[in-house]
């Protein structure tokens, strides 16, 4: 008998009817012989309708009042659920994510779990039950206030749930098949996934594609939960993610994929003065409002004038607020203008084969360049190269890079690195 | 300085726009200088809307899961208080049942209150913050299950809170303006009680006063809670309910009003065998089912046939099962037929006079006599008389016997039980 894990997400409940299908999938999963928990989201719209009642009662509600406020749309969903996996039969207990054991950090709409202690979880589990838990929430260590996860808080409930429970396997429903190659919507042909190690997953998470959350997959690495992440509306295996690159043989290692990413901004400090700490200083003031940068740009010093532009990119949400910092500060540090802009796009190629064929970036940017697109900046790690560009190139972008590495759907189901790096 | 504890039903809290109201009106009970607890009930609808996607998903919801599920509500309705009491410029925060230390039965979607521990409310009042407890739900005692309290919940769970906390009072905010002599509606001189004691308040409440449920009140007493209740929508002081009977003087003791009570009906049994045993038996029956029954009559037997009447009265919505309960042992116990009327209604008396002025009751049926109103069933207590009449008559019985005892509004304030009893 194995133990699975399964999230579904606020979609696959939005309403009686859907509940009703997913409690007939828990309750097959159940009827083959496993033990079942159940991480849930909120019903659709539920946690939207929330934000707007809070919004008419107070302008700038307290945070715990918000989690606390925010913490009910899952306990609906959650008992809904069980409502009707019992109409079908089976035996099925709700838990609160403080009930279930999700023991979190006191940060209030942005907490992290610290430890997961699900002794009622288990007992439901012994005593032949399903045991359905509300995703994203927690409850805060010492204080015991209630807490919620931040966005993909119920992904991250499941993998944690896993871990603690030591289950087989962790699912995650979701709308798409699993992971692809490539956003089939831009590149008809990308390739399905059935297998990527968790750093690949974790860049491509981190590249922009929307499939899994960043810090679900940095809790499934940790502890080593698979993860399989699949469709709700039909019954295809979906995409493991599990192993590590360490583990590939070198033809095992390949290319994953291409990622792309919208949501960023491009901040460019100019003029800045050349002069030790002041680079720092720049950064720091962003640090301080609590936003996090992704790539960055020095430009080589100009020995005539002793100055320097510097340019980064940070989440479009958060722009607006990173330049107001910088302005206040631009007398004190000495720089001479703040830019900003918002039309750029960022694509990525993903892969453990980068490590052992040399040529990948050479292959990516010879695709750009025949692609006629320009690279603002471009920055690396082990596995994984991403550029800057703009954002009305990036469909082409990605399709050019797809195609120059041939990871298209009618190549082999496995395709190597190709020309060398 | 004083503590208070605050009750608010779902139509005081139904929209943001009320919300912030009551938000208002505890913010000045603050700012006069008290602590201020409050218990509050789930926003209008809200728990009708929960029933109703329960009934999509499952014909009949498992008791655990829909106490889960209805908890929602007081869980959106506090935190949102909470939040507006905040944008008004005081702390606020906001306690499910569980974390206030309302410890009850197991018995779902109708426990009791067996314990409250409110070392957190005490803590945050020590911080000088507002508290607010969402009502009618708790924990159960040993299994840490969420529960519910049944109907008139939230009234409980405030008054259980003053008594735990020792609080000064427990205001229970409504849409009238306290008790009365009678209905309003029916006697448009009703007058206005300033004071009632914990037993009348539970005569009128059992003989239909629908102002506070009697679960509410037999706690008060016990605990010695002094109980006001008055309107959210002006700043009258409401009815004080407080005191008992015993301590009353010979001038104190007063008539305190006419009830009357439309949801009960009558069920008789007719021709049941003269033997030892058979009523008790059927009664047996009633009670095996869950029902409780009211007001009873049984006729003197025949000396001809051996055969008796049984009458008794119930809450309509429990007539269908208690008649099919009886029809499936007629033929074990004997008797002959059983009738269902459903065209009653009671009108009762309540007043601690009754007790030193003899001749209450002649006036009683008198009064009724004169209005032509026929008597099915008498019943009293020490300070209660109750009768069984035709619905249609109820109204204008309420009339006369308020006026038989000089009850109404132009008279003193304080009127005595007349005639003798």
């Amino acid at each position: 008998m194995a133990l699975v894990v399964q999230k579904y997400g606020g979609s696959s409940v939005g309403n009686a009817d859907r509940i009703k299908r997913v409690a007939e999938r828990i309750v097959a999963t159940k009827k083959a012989g496993n033990d079942v928990v159940v991480a849930v989201s909120a019903m659709g719209d539920t946690t939207d309708e929330l934000l707007d009642l809070a919004g008419q009662v107070a302008p700038v509600p307290p945070a715990r009042e918000l989690d606390m406020l925010l913490t009910s749309g899952e306990r609906i969903s959650m008992s809904l659920l069980a409502m009707a996996i019992h109409a079908q039969g089976l035996e099925a207990r709700s838990y609160t994510g403080s009930q279930a054991g999700v023991i979190t950090t006191a940060a209030h709409g942005n907490a992290r779990i610290i430890d997961v202690t699900p002794s009622r979880i288990q007992e439901a589990l012994d005593d032949g039950a399903i045991a359905i838990v509300a995703g994203f929430q927690g409850v805060s260590q010492g204080t015991n206030e209630i807490t919620t996860l931040g966005r993909g808080g119920t992904d991250t409930t499941a993998v944690a749930l896993a871990a603690a429970l030591n289950a087989d396997v962790c699912e995650i429903y979701t709308d798409v098949d699993g992971v692809f190659s490539a956003d089939p919507r831009i590149v008809p042909n990308a390739r399905h996934l059935d297998r990527i190690t968790y750093e690949e997953m974790l860049e491509m998470a981190a590249s922009g594609a929307k499939v899994l959350m960043l810090r679900c997959v940095e809790y499934a690495r940790r502890y080593g939960v698979p993860v399989r992440v699949r469709s709700s509306f039909n019954q295809k295996p979906g995409t493991v993610v599990t192993g590590s690159i360490e583990e590939l043989s070198v033809e095992q290692a390949m290319i994953t994929g291409v990622a792309h990413d919208r949501s960023e901004a491009k901040i460019t400090v100019v003029g800045v003065p050349d002069k030790l700490g002041v680079a720092a200083a720049i950064f720091r003031v962003i640090a301080d409002i609590g936003v996090d940068i992704d790539m960055v740009l020095q430009n080589v010093s100009s020995t005539h004038t002793g100055r320097t532009d510097i340019t980064f990119t940070l989440s479009k949400s958060n722009g607006p607020n990173a330049v107001a910092a910088l302005e206040k500060v631009r007398a004190e540090l000495g720089f001479e203008q703040v830019l900003y802009d918002d039309h750029i796009g960022k694509v990525s190629l993903v892969g453990a084969g980068m490590r052992s064929h040399p040529g990948v970036t050479a292959t990516f940017c010879e695709a750009l360049a025949r692609a006629g697109v320009n690279i603002e900046i471009i920055n690396t790690s082990e596995i994984r190269i991403s550029v800057l560009i703009r954002d009305t190139e990036l469909d082409a972008a990605v399709r050019a890079i797809h195609e120059a590495f041939e990871l298209g759907g009618e190549e082999e189901a496995v395709v190597y690195a190709g020309s060398g790096r």
